[in-house]
């Protein structure tokens, strides 16, 4: 039964095939646009309208841009022979957030995965192929070390055969600030056989 | 510093000014709109201007309507002697789902609130009092057991002093399903104050 008038449940049902929006949050959110001033909703329905209209994925790395080209292929100071490959574009900009990474990108889309029917596309994997021909000395795979992480990662490395390049993957272990007794045996294991002189 | 392109970080902002949307999630959702098909994300729009452009306030109770007045206001099978306050209309609908009560509202818009500044409108109370003269036998305060809103119901029944009216207000205790242990001695002391015979 509905119990609210009918372009209210239909902007709640809207809300709600968002990513991480729940049926009671689209309700507080659909509510909310009734009592908003009509320019801020305006304003709002602009933002989206100009993101859809202008910002598409860089056609060398997949990372977000309005241009053709992102900011951080376009950045001549970053070092073109470090490349570093991604799940999305969230992670790409996680990495950048650090501040400490000054190589280019690679945005894969998704990650291999069986249960989800999933696979890396030719055209992804002959465009990483091109980029790798492209000088890259090293690959840096910065996915999440999931299944279907250490999957993708396995078969990146053998795709990547053919070339003469370096393929490594982030470090497993205890995240910093991290109370080491609330992780499991698998990460302990990796944090150990990981070790590192200090 | 921006590590999105501006108009994302746009949309960014716009998402985190609604309620219960926090920087995390405006990402996540600015993000997914770029991903999303041109259909859907129209779709969406149409949703919201619509909402704008049907959706007010029903001018007899406050509820949600996209006519003039709401489907409660309009239910002739409703007993309109009996006259359910709320705060908010998620607090009338959250009655209407209990699917218990067949009177009729009336919407506060707010509480009394000295801290956020908050009173009653005079045209909230000239409204209210015109509603309680046209024949309301009791008014039900169903407004949260918080201090504003104690006082908001002292404020209402002070106000109605001069009908012939009843003023009653929800009960307090422990939420059905509860485990008594949970809760705080007020609404301890509350729930054994307001015992009733089985």
């Amino acid at each position: 039964m509905d119990y609210y008038p009918e372009p209210i449940e239909n902007l709640i049902s809207e809300f709600a095939k968002l990513p991480s929006i729940g049926k009671r949050s689209a309700e507080r959110l659909a509510i909310s646009l009734v009592f908003e001033d009509d320019d801020k909703v305006n304003s709002f329905i602009e933002a989206i309208r100009l993101v859809k209209s202008t910002v598409k994925q860089c056609t060398i790395c997949g990372n977000l841009t309005d241009g053709e080209i992102c900011s951080v292929c376009s950045d001549r100071s970053r070092n073109g022979k470090l490349l570093c490959v991604v799940e999305s574009v969230k992670d790409l900009i996680a990495i950048e957030k650090s501040g400490e990474f000054r190589g280019k990108y690679f945005v894969l889309g998704n990650l291999l995965s069986p249960i989800k029917n999933l696979e890396l596309s030719d055209i992804v994997i002959d465009k990483l192929k091109n980029r790798v021909k492209d000088g890259v000395e090293e690959v840096i795979l910065a996915i999440s070390p999931t299944i279907e992480g250490e999957m993708t990662g396995i078969f990146i490395k053998e795709v990547l055969k053919e070339f003469d390049v370096v393929v490594t993957k982030i470090a497993s272990g205890i995240p910093v600030g991290g109370n080491l007794e609330y992780f499991d045996g698998d990460t302990l294991f990796k944090a150990l056989e990981d070790r590192r002189e200090i």
